[in-house]
């Protein structure tokens, strides 16, 4: 097996052998597959794609080159969750404790936000004392004593599949969607769940584009996991407009409390009970009613437990960031659109993301929207609140939320609709 | 400017601007871009072409990267020669001293082959003696003294070429016509020449395997060499047997002083003097016979002393393999085919190749030819003789033989045509 005849394969639209697949991501991982024969491959896989067996046998490999982790030893069965990543997207933290608190086990391994897009592990650090690092023992008894844990993945999950992220991400071959799906896929099999619930962003401020990509996007994963023994379902979610009223990190963290206190911004509640009811479904536990436990507080209780778990004081104030700026509505009438993806950049060029996987980010800094698309806004009333600890920044982040939203005359047609936009099982 | 940007311009079918390609020539050569996105970017370029203002802008960068070379101080015009490379084709031999007798001064600034089709230089330094690293004043010394010089191109030309170069080698984007055709006149308009012919060859031992692809390289070549000044023919011909009836070094050497002598294969023979035509007209010399030049011996004086110029000695005896092995024709019959890559590689495996860069060749290494398509052959009569110091080696050269020729029964008919398919100017 040599490397050329691999790449020459895939450049020129042929199929990859369960072997040349096998050999390509085994050599890639030990160094013998130099990175400049990779990224070539991955370039062409780009371009050409790979079909459901393709996909398949390359999730596999994936797996293959590091530790499956396996929760059977757990009294409850086991249901985990994955947005592809969104502005606002902070559903994860009131989720876990909820699907927690209806009887689920939940072992919600998660990321770091890199561009505009925040990250679950950024938003929950803004919680003093909070640890994302646990060994796979510590993680264990959170998740067995809590219900839920939400922590860092460990370095021995698909190594293949780090490697290979880092190479995309500095080679323009991250919008392929075999090989989006694959590297999301291997990462929850080997995690060992028993059901995962997807949530695919389609918009401005997601991944994808177009609905036609993220319908494609959610049929791969979800084929790759059913095949796999993964019970599997996608909801594809809108993303051209910010999730809930804040980007951010504590600004986030906030939010999802007052979601688990009954209350919160009603898209960000419609998305949490519709994820918690696939989870609780996908996991075999029916009658089980997420609106009732984020209404009596069993949700808020799971939260807190959770969160003290890891070290976190989920009584804390959480970080304000020093200084504010308040842009306001140019003109009176509905506000039609907002769009997320100028909105998410703002929030990271306020300091609530990182432009370097190496960068460290700002826990207080963000966005605060004061109205969203389908409200009223008068002239002059604050449109919405920008947040850093390094004001210098503010005209960098104004310049680009230019454009981004606009103010039709009042009476103007505007129709809510659900963010849940197609369900993929 | 970020390579980023510039490679997913690419891969999304868009058109380079002259700005980006400017700055990833440049920022490649300075190692600013990476290889792993270089390769990213080559693969893209490969699967998505490049328009004609794109390729231009590439080599004109590839250019800039190094130094120019100036003949403008010789009193002859000058005339330069390119084959893409073939099995047996030792044309530059002949044709270097024969256009030299002719009047034009031919600065052939050459390689050494890897794979299974041979280096000029390695043919060369089967000669005893002769040094094919010549210093810009050496090399200009001979070309102004003898008419001619073939030697290899100094570091100082389009590096940036050299670099990509090696890394297309190991990552399957050889194959892509703009990078053929920039890489190839990016270093004959840096070596400066006045005009220059091009050899595209077509069939099993050549790079492009169909007349189409032979027909938009050189299209591509003719017109970069064109908008630069040069003025550029090509001529498409014919690699699906071996030219002549050698592929090895001092075998080649041997065979190519039987044309100077005036004698030699015919197919040689009228290559060599088609392209001999070419070269002089496009250098603006008119009434000159090249065939008469080897008749009468002049040719073989400008050898004579292009070789001794550079070290070699021409009366020396050439190195002689120490084994050898006929291969006998098993019926009798027309040899209605002899497929070059079969012998190219049998030759290559004999010693008379490398396969990597750093490997030596055997002076006395290849194969010769008994019969050539066309030729009546009866069973028992030797067919061909294989040439090597390591005897172990035969059986691996008669595997890559296997099914490389077909003996059809006698009467059946058989058209020769000339090697010569196409001509682009």
């Amino acid at each position: 097996m040599d490397v050329i005849s691999v790449i020459r394969t895939k450049r020129d639209r042929g199929e990859l052998s369960p072997e040349q697949i096998d050999w390509v991501i085994d050599a890639y991982t030990r160094g013998v597959v130099a990175d400049e024969q990779m990224s070539a491959l991955a370039m062409a896989i780009l371009l050409n794609g790979m079909n459901r067996t393709e996909i398949a046998r390359w999730t596999a490999a994936m797996i293959a080159s590091g530790e499956r982790m396996n929760f059977d030893a757990l009294s409850r069965p086991t249901a985990d969750k994955h947005s592809t990543g969104g502005v606002g997207d902070k559903i994860t933290l009131p989720l876990a404790p909820l699907v927690a608190a209806c009887g689920a086990a939940v072992p919600q391994l998660s990321g770091r936000g890199l561009g505009h897009t925040g990250g679950t592990l950024d938003k929950l650090e803004s919680i003093p004392g909070w640890r994302a690092l646990l060994s796979n023992e510590e993680m264990m008894h959170v998740l067995d004593t809590t219900g839920a844990v939400i922590c860092a993945a460990g370095d021995g999950l698909a190594p293949a599949d780090k490697k290979l992220y880092a190479l995309r991400d500095v080679t323009g071959t991250v919008e392929a969607i075999p090989l989006i799906a694959s590297s999301i896929m291997s990462k929850k099999i080997a995690e060992g769940t028993g059901s995962l619930v997807l949530d695919v962003k389609v918009g401005t401020g997601a991944f994808m584009k177009n609905l036609a990509d993220a319908q494609e996007l959610a049929h791969t994963m979800v084929g790759l996991g059913t095949d796999s023994g993964v019970k599997t379902v996608a909801l594809i979610t809108d993303m051209s407009t910010p999730l809930g009223l804040t980007a951010g990190n504590a600004l986030e963290v906030r939010e999802s409390v007052e979601v688990l206190a009954g209350g919160g911004p009603s898209d960000v509640v419609e998305l949490t009970i519709a994820l918690a009811k696939e989870m609780l479904d996908a996991a075999g536990i029916k009658d089980a009613d997420p609106a009732k436990a984020l209404a009596d507080g069993s949700a808020m209780d799971h939260w807190r437990r959770m969160i003290a778990a890891q070290g976190g004081d989920p009584d804390a104030t959480l970080p304000v960031a020093r200084e504010q700026h308040v842009v306001i509505a140019p003109e009176s009438g509905v506000l039609t659109r907002l769009d997320a993806y100028g909105v998410g950049v703002a929030a990271w060029r306020l300091g609530a993301g990182r432009a370097r996987k190496e960068d460290p980010v700002q826990a207080g800094a963000g966005v605060e929207l004061h109205a969203k698309p389908g409200d009223m806004v008068t002239a002059g009333q604050p449109l919405m609140t920008l947040h850093t600890d390094t004001p210098e920044r503010f005209d960098y982040a104004l310049a680009s939320l230019a454009g981004t939203y606009d103010i039709a005359t009042a009476g103007t047609a505007f129709s809510a609709t659900s963010i849940i936009l197609d369900r993929i099982a």
